[in-house]
């Protein structure tokens, strides 16, 4: 874990409000859920990362760890309290007890932005929401160009059944899947020989399927494929896959998606679509293709997590995204970095300044009814300051107006605003009342 | 703890946002520190309440524990990053366990929204802003009248020296008079006789001071005072505090605060000013003075606080104040329940509305459109909804226009803009481009 200084935090407040600011403009609310959990909520729902989880010491009472997610708190709100439908945002920290990657922005503690669409409705629209708050917020930001890759976990299943691999290896097979993001077919296929046990021929006819991106032309392509149309689920997915791709034509951002067969995501508990956000950068002038510079947004549809808090296993489907608010937040760190800009940590808008001794009443006076005119003032919390220190405060952090008020403007019942940057200066009527101390 | 349903939560980020715009407006900036601390770094610092710290299990590496307030972090911020001057603010959940009273406001995860100012300054122009504050949140949450109780540490200290109180048992005599808010002088006597083995001419002497309260003029009659004038603390103390009446005399804001020597705040790390709010409500028409229901902000001069973490026991003087947010969120809360005013939990200002079915593509066009214009918009998530539902929906959740899209509209080129409280309508013009579906 670390600190976050002030110029830190004013970068990513700023980050933070843009990524809500497009939560609000989809009409979700916010909850707030407590950052304990009770241990065993939090078991049995993140595979082999569970021993990342932090569990707090036994001081008497319930057996507490701190929250992993955010979407396991949200599955379990929405079952203890018997919600059936919500659209809501959270933005919060989250805890892993990993080895830190502190290079590109990964940390025991930090911050995670969901939002999550719960309810049972007509499909895929809400599933096309998610993919457009991802596009909305990706552009806002300017990162430059992106791809959001979408797949679907029947869609994948199915190629697994129909390549004849066995129900009991699908969520071992799409771990391995998962990694082609990272590392070529010919080492994923060898994992998947050698140490998860499956045979090079079936290997090899997963390696066919899994290595296939487009968009609607592969999907028809697909729901035509003489072995995939027979699987029930692989069709399910597919036709799911088509109406997504309609309603993302409408929505006009088909530009930065593609329907990846590659993509498997890590976590157990999808069901259905599930989709990737990644940055891309062309890696030099040559290369034919731009290369991914990782991901920076992910979720996909959970329709069974909440019935694994409802006591009578009463489903409720959910479809949610996450966007990756660390690894963004250090692109941007480096970007402010290289351009030598300085991140403004205050907002104030005006330094009150005397260039004379025994002044510190007038400027009390009038810092005072500044505040309550709902300006935002500061003064140097010295009783006689000198007014070249006053004027290098403002330029040390941005203050862009100092007013000065002194003897003579005192007796004339003006304050002289001064323009930091340009020096230039206005007299303005502004009577302060006060005896002098 | 507790989770924070969307009504909960949109009324205290209402809340946490006044108190955060008040704190931009005095210039501060935000720092962010881990909810994780090292436990050698909290232990020590709390006194008895130290039993109430959480403790993280010893998974491998550091021990670890739950901030149990922001001031200490600040502190060790401070210290290890070797900043000598600062104004900060920190929003964020400090945790205890403690039994909750949740009727009071009080739980074992909870805001706190503390504003703190470090260095070495001339007296008392800080620890007046830190008033100015309080004075200022106060009176924008409009929460009734409140006032605002300040002493100083080491008035209390002279008070306790000149009554024959030897130094040992300053802390503890001090946190027998801090219950005077609580209890009546005759239980607070028998306490310091008894448990704490003052003699009984000792607790007199003690009574006599500490039941006074006023303004500028009793600092003056202590000032003369024949013993305390001859305590070096307290000459110092009043003086100080004089001051500091003369600097609230400027900022307006005397007739709230009161010099009452009873207040004597619990924590042991202050050393100079305290202070602490009071909400004042009359009890009944013939009572002579409103009473106390609570106090809603606190703090002081914590001058010895940094050094502790200092290797070299550098100090950095600071003064700083936290603002009891949840006590004011359950006041506020109960003046919402009372009213029966509904608390919108979103901020959507249209519906996407279609009286006719097969009309998803046109809605799923018009609010891309919205949503990249800024507009905050949302949508049934079904195919063929019915007009009624989607009104219906407007008004369970406040959202005040429809945009309503038919077949007429579409040949048209226009769109219905529907009022749904008054349910006027205009028609717009607004033409969307796209196939049926």
């Amino acid at each position: 874990t670390r600190d976050h200084p002030p110029a830190h935090t004013a970068l990513r407040d700023r980050l933070l409000a843009a990524v809500v600011a497009c939560f609000k403009r989809h009409g979700a609310a916010a909850i707030d859920t407590p950052v304990l959990e009770l241990r065993e909520t939090l078991m049995g729902k993140y595979g082999e990362d569970a021993k990342l989880i932090y569990e707090l010491q036994d001081q008497g009472g319930e057996l507490l760890a701190l929250r992993y997610d955010l979407t396991v708190p949200f599955a379990r709100y929405l079952a203890m309290n018997k919600i059936t439908n919500m659209k809501r945002y959270h933005v919060a920290k989250v805890y892993r007890r990993d080895n830190p990657a502190t290079t590109r922005g990964r940390y025991r503690e930090f911050y995670q932005c969901d939002f999550d669409i719960a309810g049972q409705f007509d499909p895929m629209i809400p599933d096309a929401e998610c993919l457009k708050i991802v596009h909305e917020i990706l552009s806002d930001l300017q990162l430059g160009d992106f791809l959001i890759k979408v797949n679907d976990r029947r869609i994948l299943n199915g190629v697994f059944a129909v390549c004849g691999i066995p129900e009991s290896k699908f969520l071992t097979t799409c771990s391995t899947v998962d990694k082609l993001d990272k590392m070529p077919w010919e080492e994923v296929r060898s994992e998947m020989v050698g140490e998860k046990g499956l045979s090079p021929e079936a290997a090899d006819r997963i390696g066919e399927y899994v290595q296939l991106h487009g968009g609607l032309d592969l999907i028809e392509r697909l729901l035509q494929d003489p072995k995939l149309s027979q699987n029930k689920l692989a069709k399910e997915g597919l036709g799911d896959m088509k109406l997504l791709f309609e309603y993302l034509t409408l929505f006009g951002i088909t530009g930065q998606i593609s329907f990846d067969l590659s993509l498997a995501r890590g976590l157990d508990y999808y069901t259905g679509a599930i989709f990737e956000a990644v940055l891309l950068q062309q890696e030099n002038d040559h290369a034919e293709e731009p290369v991914s510079v990782g991901s920076v947004a992910g979720g996909g549809r959970y329709d069974g997590l909440v019935g694994m808090f409802d006591p009578k296993g009463r489903k409720v489907p959910c479809v949610g995204v996450s966007i990756g608010i660390e690894r963004i937040f250090s692109i941007l760190e480096q970007r402010v970095e290289a351009s030598g800009e300085k991140v403004r940590t205050t907002e104030t808008q005006v330094l009150v300044a005397t260039p004379q001794k025994r002044l510190l009443a007038a400027r009390l006076k009038l810092i005072s009814e500044l505040w309550d005119a709902g300006i935002k003032a500061e003064m140097l919390y010295k009783k006689d300051p000198k007014l070249l220190k006053q004027l290098q405060y403002c330029e040390d952090t941005g203050i862009p107006l100092a007013a000065i008020v002194g003897e003579q403007e005192l007796t004339d019942g003006v304050i002289k605003l001064r323009n930091v940057a340009t020096r230039e200066e206005v007299r303005m009527h502004f009577y302060i009342r006060f005896h002098k101390c």
